[in-house]
């Protein structure tokens, strides 16, 4: 293992080869450093391109507020006050829309109202004399700066205007204390603003009109390829549980993003409620929906990851037990992800759920659930070794729970297809009092309306011609 | 519903009333939301009184910094860049020390390193004349710019130095920028750098010295809570799910946050990195091992989740089949519940595991797992109706799979107690070579060393002369 990157060769004296060696060592270490870095970021560009071209954009921005410094008019106009249209691009350019637009507006609208108390504050300690006044302002100053800090704590100061807040206090003891020394506080002011309205309008403009990253559409495509990544699990899991996937295996583990994903959708949610509308989504679009179809995606991957579980485990061969109850197993656990399938593409393509095939692979996936049933309730359980027995039937059980789960998950869908007002399939026939609501049976969503179902489930189906 | 804060008296006409009925409504109104945010903000700061400390530090640590206007001496010597100080510790002062010191180390050295190549840069383009030197400085800060801005992709960079990639970015910036403007730059570099060190040292100063917000201690305490709050579920499922408990039920969704601490374990434990040792933490204590910890707690939580879901359809009154599992189901959970609780405990007090009484309470999950077995084996299954008997038996092997899990649990434990020399109890007689690793079949971990185990937990039970 030692010195395999530079074996020294034996016939010369090694004392005189020790210098080099070291620094060939060192040098070889230095370069294997440099190409695992080199390909690490190459690979982070290729993965998502939007990095290199928001990393240029940045650095357009900051290079045309430059221009302040090095063109004569615009320095005549501003001066060094230029610096804080600087500072304010590097601050604010965000990666998404949204998040800019939320730095943007924060940092504008706190300059002012700090600015504005700030200045009032300085001529209203002014009023007591010259002694007293920086007394005066430092309590101020105290008072305002503890009660900010604290209003961070408060959850929905922090999640919108977090970075307004800290704005407030910079700018307001910036202008209050510095108001004590500068004569022309006023000018002062105006100055500053107007230079970081001018950093800031350049950072909207750029990160909206150049290759705009919008908030918004990654929620989108998000929550889509959440439910896609456990559909793909659900439908692989079946030929992996009763060992009849052969060559190369796909791998089942994607859908563990999901369970931490929570943090990623609230943020961009947030970011996405600052954003004007754009592309297919307008002003206004409900964002919350998206992410209560995501905590509902979520509960269905933490059920994903008990049912994983029996996976580390299995045995060599199947059970004789899990032989019996292989068909209709494979084929609820198969169904069940085809569904979710349909339910992610609909979401994406913004197309009303009645319309795709998913009610029409619930409809079979109920259907081998009766199955499972009926074979069960025949084959008598205790004739099987209980500690074989046992896992199966609990995986059977937690398939059907994700199965109720995704009846949750498409009713939150086709509440979201309601108010953003998704197309619907042109082979629908269904109005909305007869929209499909498959399965109804065992899981906690209400069992009110469990008559109709069939009936518009057997139209859907009719309508697609499949099956 | 309507007007209901406001009735306007029957017997008055109501168009003379019109304004004064308006401005009671709405100043009732606005009265509501300022004492709903009073609430509100009063039950943050008792529910954790350190962030009222917090807004404390950070007004005082202002108010001391813009000193630097008021005192004659310290402005002659500093001037209006005093300003930097001022900025600094808004943005630099963070809840914990670590956070602190990781922003102002951040802060610090990448304004030097900045500051150095901003200068290099500017003397480097006075080298091609007047008409190239500002294209040359807009081409440098450019790429400069675009490749540190891509760097913060990086997730290396991006969970330690991502702010001092920020500030590199702006102070190389405004440096090179400004020297085209500026005369003796090495004299304002000199001033803003000296300005920035003393106010990122009070706010590391304060931060450290008035009562500390460590956030390794934060993180050692998350994750004990964190076991605690599962043990307290599955100490209370059994009789929530028997449906035995009666009176004032204890709340078991305190786990549900498990699901959702990744994110803070891991920031706490990065900036836990750059804490200097204090109170029984020394520096460099082993964190990463409890972001394993809070990884394997979160994988049991995931597991609970499922079981959770039992609950929430159980019917009114309890199954025969359920009746008779009910002793040994109730027993496991209570008693894995108990030991996970030992567990937390165990990091709480910093004392090595195999001390503790979790290892006892283990062995008596084990025993009654096997009573289990032994009901199951006896009584047919097959006689019971099967979409009873199905929740039941999942129920179960989600318990048995949850043992598995606090197994693994423990082991990481003893891994931290071994890394960070927790104490040992006074009454364990077991050397290293015996550790009880008690329960160990049917799970994943390794089943190599299963002989000793039974040996060594009856002498751990017996050394604690308890049960």
């Amino acid at each position: 293992m030692e010195n395999a990157s530079s074996p020294s060769p034996p016939q010369k004296p090694t004392t005189l080869l020790t210098f080099p060696k070291a620094l060939a060592t060192s040098s070889s270490k230095i370069k294997h450093v440099i190409v695992d870095f080199a390909i690490k970021a190459k690979s982070i560009g290729v993965d998502d391109p939007r990095r290199i071209v928001h990393s240029l954009k940045v650095a357009l921005a900051i290079t045309l507020v430059s221009m302040v410094y090095y063109l004569q008019p615009l320095y005549n106009g501003m001066g060094d006050a230029g610096m804080w249209a600087i500072l304010t691009v590097v601050v604010v350019f965000e990666y998404t829309v949204g998040a800019t637009l939320c730095k943007g507006m924060n940092r504008g609208l706190a300059t002012l109202l700090a600015g504005a108390l700030g200045i009032g504050a300085e001529s209203f300690a002014s009023l007591f004399g010259t002694t007293a006044k920086p007394i005066l302002l430092g309590c101020l100053v105290f008072v305002l700066v503890g009660a900010a800090t604290f209003s961070r704590f408060i959850p929905n100061i922090k999640r919108r205007y977090d970075y307004g807040v800290l704005i407030f206090i910079l700018t307001f003891s910036l202008v209050s204390v510095s108001g004590y020394r500068v004569e022309r506080i006023i000018e002062l002011a105006h100055k500053r603003l107007s230079t970081i309205l001018f950093g800031g309008a350049t950072c909207i403009i750029i990160s909206m009109c150049v290759c705009p990253v919008w908030a918004g559409e990654d929620l989108h495509q998000l929550i889509a390829e959440n439910l896609e990544k456990l559909a793909n699990f659900l439908e692989g899991f079946g030929g992996e549980y009763f060992r009849i996937t052969e060559g190369d295996k796909p791998s089942l583990a994607s859908y563990k993003s999901v369970l931490n994903s929570k943090a990623t959708e609230e943020s961009l949610a947030n970011f996405a409620w600052w954003e004007v509308g754009h592309g297919k989504f307008l002003f206004r679009h409900p964002w919350k929906q998206y992410l209560m179809i995501g905590a509902l995606t979520r509960q269905c991957a933490y059920h994903i990851e008990a049912l994983n579980g029996y996976l580390d485990r299995k045995t060599e061969a199947p059970s004789e037990f899990q032989k019996t109850i292989k068909e209709p197993c494979m084929k609820m656990s198969s169904e069940v992800g085809k569904a979710m399938k349909e339910l992610g593409l609909s979401i994406k393509l913004m197309m009303h759920p009645s319309g795709s095939a998913s009610a029409m692979h619930m409809e079979s996936c109920k259907k081998a659930k009766e199955e499972l049933n009926t074979i069960l309730q025949t084959v008598m359980v205790g004739e099987h070794d209980i500690s074989e027995t046992i896992p199966v039937i609990a995986v059977t059980s937690i398939l059907v729970d994700i199965i109720n789960r995704v009846e949750t998950i498409s009713e939150a869908i086709e509440e979201l297809a309601k108010q953003a007002q998704f197309k619907k399939s042109k082979n629908t026939k269904l109005d909305k009092k007869e929209k499909p609501n498959f399965l109804n049976d065992g899981g906690p969503p209400d069992p009110a309306n469990g008559g109709k179902n069939r009936e518009s489930v057997a139209i859907t189906v009719a309508s697609l011609n499949k099956g």
